[in-house]
Order: structure tokens, then C-alpha cells, then sequence
């Protein structure tokens, strides 16, 4: 089925060979309708209301990062997964895939970490699991989170309520998280604070919600970054997407390391940012809503959904002029979350 | 808090290092309620109805044996999680994690495995998540599955249930697939046909509870096998489980090999396997049940609740002596599922 014959880094990377291999192999197979909305949550059906279910495993390396840890990472990247989809999140699932001989003492903080970010985050694990492989079979620690949260019937934020003319809005700045992985990865000395978003985004998304009831579709920008969402959203529309280059949020440090590591920064995962479209009107009532929350001061309008490139997801410079916004393909970040 | 500053292959066994860490860290730190019954499945509030939320990471080695592969054991293992506790399964997700380099035609063998399960399982794999390491980070393949199931009403499987004079029965022969797992991991030649139990229940536990709706207590026999299931369920109670050895139900090769490798068949793992509790007066009926349904038909009643020992699980002999059915200890039978 595939053209490859065997898997690649790229195939995790969240760019054009994980959405082959998921297309090709997995919503294939599984044959699932919610799987072919390619979304973060699936909406299941429910005695007397409706769900968002969602899963995710995590295996970033290394499993401590400037501003987080796998912990933190793991709820807030399942919390988020529900949240973009407009549920409530409620109750988390654990499994951990742990290699013989790692430190307890390291486990016991991710642990206390994943607590503590559920708690932030307002949801409880409730079940979990643990298994162990020998030495040299892992990669220290993997983990699983799966998340089940409430969904109010008249909700339904899904890439089939864009529209053309939809402004699009993140709530701050871009590649955080892929930067400062990276940068830990890499030995930089020179880290001058530069730190991931890692951050669990329920309550800026509730407060969204509340004051603009019908946004159209959130995602959360993560592995292969805006880029990656930007050109899944484009796959087979009558749309395009425009990006607006100098309203993209931006760290200087960001900037600055991404240029000496080689990657563009929209390529880059964040795990406490998100993408979010609303009709033209609710535009500014939106940017202010998430503007007025502590993980959104730097919200921005970074784009719109246009008639033309049809298709296409591209980069509107300052100057004016468009270059395409290219879905990455070869893993640049691997292991990134 | 641990004794151990590692972690070691038997904290992933199922026994007794498994449960130490699974209460002294993952219990406490998240201070979940439903956590605290080391239950098979969460049971969660929801609109209108309850739920059953379980999760399992499957690292089995190798990836096919004998009788089925990881993908068949990991839809069948989350639907017999949910199952036992009462509940109807629905929903799965599916997540992989990948080494890089694994062969395609393999994934999508066990994909297509996992499949087949579901559709005999009656449940639908709605979402899911892929990540890659890289190679010699990670060991082939492993895939999580978590899953939500419903729950009437009414329904309260739980060993807070049980009661001194309960029968205890399961559903046939002990042992088959931790036994048939160590045979090929270990190469032997000899494997005349012994084979892994791995399947679905859901599909025998419904008519169970059709058949006798005041089933006390469930639980899948997996890892640690039945010495592990007993000895947790003795912990802190005012009653002690006893098991006849005469009716346990074990296949010659079973026994043959077992003694082979070193191993008690009553610390095999197994993946089709369930001990239920119920009062005496339903245990002729619960046998009957049982044994009409094709995963049934060597169903047996396998033992007693008793009020002595108090706290201890025995194994009494054909000749009326009792012996200490212990709890393991170190790990027999790692990556077993």
C-alpha cells in the first residue's frame, strides 16, 4: 500500500508522510467516519450528550525541556487535543512505557508534574497503566495520554464550518517549544530563556467560546507546526490559506536559534498555541477574548481563508508578494513531542 | 518513596513490584478515587449515564505468536477491560509508537489484525495518534489502546462486592498465553498447537450478565495470571480466597511446557481468560452460561471465598492440604503483553 517499505522518522513527523501513512493505512483500515476528519478528538455519540475522545502518546526527547517536561507535555497535549474540539475536558487515562533502569526519582517528578498539570488544568486521571522493556528496548519513558470530555450539543467546531472570507487567529508566538526542545537537544549554551509553551489551553478556549459562540474550527498547532495545519486544512478545498508574515508572533530568540538550527519556525511544534477561525465580524471580539487571558496576551490575526491560491496554504510578505507555505516532508524535529 | 532507585523489569510484571508502584506513586500522586480501586476500568459520571474508561500499553515481544499478534491483543485486551467491569464497549483509540526502520507489510498486518478484532468485538477505533523513534530507540512496535464503554445504571462489578462464600469460576484452561508467548520467544520446535487465548469477551460476559444479572466480581486474568489477581483481591480483606487445584482447567502441553520453562501456569499471563465471583446459589448457572458460549466451553468452578485464611489466597489440593498461592515477585514472564 505504501510506497515505502519500511518506516520512517518522517512517517512521525506530523508533515506529508504521517498524513499518507494515516490516510493510506489507518482511517483506511479502521474505517471509522470520525477518523477521516483527521481530527484531534473523535465526537462519539453518548446517552444523553456527546463526547470528544482523544488520545496521544509522547516521546520527546529529552524527557526535561526548558519550560516543561514529558509530564506537563502529556495533559496539556490531551486537555488541548479535547479542547480545540470545543469540549470540556473531564477525565484523563495514564500508560506508561518505562525502560528498565530508569531513575524512580525521575519518574516520581514527571509524575508529580502530570499531577500538577492536571490539576491547572482542571481534569483527573483516572486510569492508567504500566509496562517495562528491557534495557536498550526504550527510550527511557514513554507516555500515553487518552482523554474523554463533554461536548454541548449544539457545538460543532470542524474544518466543514470554514468559510472563505474566516479570519484566522492564534493566541502568540510561534515555535516555541520545537526551538527550545531543540536547543536543549542540541547542548546550546547560550540559552537565554528561551523557553516550550507546554500549557494546557481549556480555560482560554472556554472563555473563547463564551464570548465568541460560533467560532468555526480550532486545532492545536503542534508537531510540523502552522505549516503542517495550514496545508492539511487546504487538502481537497475550495479554499486557500493566506498567512500573514509580519502579524505571525515571534520571539526574537526563537528567530534567532531556529536561523542557526536550519528550521523555518512555522515548520516548529508549539504545545500551548492554537489556530482558531471565525467569521470576519467576530474577528476583533475574538483576538480581545483571548488577548485578556494570561496564555494569549500575544493573540494575533495571522491570516484569512481566501478564494485564491485554491488549494494552497501560502505566505503574504510585507512587500505584498506570496511564496507557498510548503507542507514539511522530511522530519526536521523528530522526537519533538 | 520507592525502595528501588531504578525501575526494574518486575515493576512491570503485574506482581507484587508492579502493585507497589502502582500505589505508591501513580495512586497517590493522582488521588484519584476510581484510581484507588485498581479496577480494570475507570467508572466516570457523565450526562445522563455512566461510563467505563480504560487504557493498556501493549510491549509484547514477539509481535505475532502463536494464536494471534499485538494488534489482536490490543483491541482485545481494552475490550475485556471495559467488559468485566459490566460495561457495554464502544469506542477505542488506537496510538503507535514505531521504530524506525519497522517493515510496512508488518504495520499493516497487525493494522489490519486490529481490525478484524474490533469488527468481532463489535467496537469501532474512532481515534488515534502515531509517533516514530528513531532506530534502536524504541523495540518494533507498540501500540496503546484505550477505550469507553457503557454502563447501566444499575450495573456495580467491583470487588467491594464480594462476600464470604462466593464461587469463583473462569471461563477455561489457565495459562495458554503466556506459555505459548515463552515458547516461540524461546524457539522451541516442539509447539505442537499450543496457542494464545487471545480474544474478545464482551461477547461471553454479556450473556453472563444476561444470564445471571448479580455477577459480584470480574476481572481479565492477564499478567501475573491468577496468583496476582487472587492475591490482590486478598489485600486488607476480612476473607481469603482458596482454589481447588483439581478444577483448574489446564491444557497437558500447558503444563508440559510450563514445567519446561520454570513456570507456574497460575502466573501466566492470559488474554481470554476471566474469573467471575458470584453468590453460591447463581454458580451452577453462571457454569452453564459460561459454558454455551464458544470462549466458554471449558469453564469451571475454580474456587471459594473463605473466611480463613483471612487475607491470604490458597491453593488446596486434591488431598485436602492447602498451600500458599504467592504473589510474584520478580518477573517471570517479561513483555508478555
Amino acid at each position: 500500500m505504501s510506497k515505502y517499505e519500511h518506516i520512517r522518522l518522517a512517517h512521525g513527523s506530523g508533515g506529508k508522510l504521517s498524513l499518507e501513512l494515516i490516510q493510506e493505512l489507518f482511517v483506511s483500515t479502521f474505517a471509522s467516519k470520525s477518523l477521516t476528519e483527521l481530527s484531534d478528538a473523535a465526537i462519539i455519540k453518548n446517552h444523553g450528550g456527546r463526547l470528544a475522545f482523544a488520545t496521544d502518546s509522547h516521546s520527546v526527547q529529552p524527557l526535561f525541556f526548558p519550560g516543561g517536561d514529558i509530564g506537563r507535555l502529556a495533559v496539556a497535549g490531551t486537555v488541548n487535543d479535547l479542547a480545540v474540539m470545543g469540549a470540556v475536558p473531564k477525565y484523563l487515562s495514564s500508560s506508561f512505557i518505562i525502560e528498565e533502569g530508569f531513575a524512580m526519582d525521575k519518574l516520581e517528578k514527571i509524575v508529580k508534574s502530570m499531577k500538577a498539570t492536571a490539576d491547572e488544568a482542571e481534569v483527573e486521571i483516572v486510569t492508567g497503566d504500566t509496562k517495562v522493556v528491557e534495557r536498550g528496548k526504550g527510550d527511557g519513558l514513554f507516555i500515553n495520554t487518552s482523554g474523554i470530555g463533554f461536548l454541548a450539543a449544539n457545538r460543532n467546531i470542524s474544518s466543514s464550518q470554514i468559510q472563505i472570507g474566516d479570519v484566522l487567529l492564534t493566541n502568540g508566538s510561534l515555535g516555541d517549544h520545537g526551538i527550545a526542545v531543540m536547543t536543549q537537544r542540541k547542548g546550546f549554551e547560550l540559552n537565554l530563556g528561551l523557553e516550550s509553551d507546554v500549557r494546557p489551553l481549556n480555560g482560554l478556549i472556554s472563555e473563547l467560546l463564551a464570548n465568541v459562540p460560533d467560532v468555526h474550527f480550532m486545532r492545536d498547532i503542534t508537531r510540523g507546526g502552522l505549516a503542517a495545519i495550514a496545508n492539511e486544512l487546504v487538502i481537497g478545498q475550495n479554499y486557500g490559506i493566506r498567512i500573514f508574515e509580519e502579524n505571525i508572533p515571534l520571539k526574537p530568540d526563537v528567530v534567532e536559534y531556529a536561523e542557526m538550527l536550519g528550521i523555518d519556525p512555522l515548520l516548529a511544534a508549539n504545545e500551548g498555541k492554537i489556530i482558531v477561525a471565525v467569521k470576519p465580524e467576530a474577528a476583533q471580539k475574538a483576538l480581545a477574548s483571548l488577548r485578556q487571558h494570561p496564555f494569549g496576551k500575544e493573540a494575533a490575526i495571522i491570516g484569512d481563508v481566501v478564494k485564491k491560491p485554491l488549494g494552497k496554504a501560502v505566505v503574504q510578505t510585507a512587500y505584498g508578494s506570496l511564496r507557498l507555505l510548503e507542507m514539511p516532508i522530511e522530519e526536521q524535529l523528530p522526537r519533538i513531542c
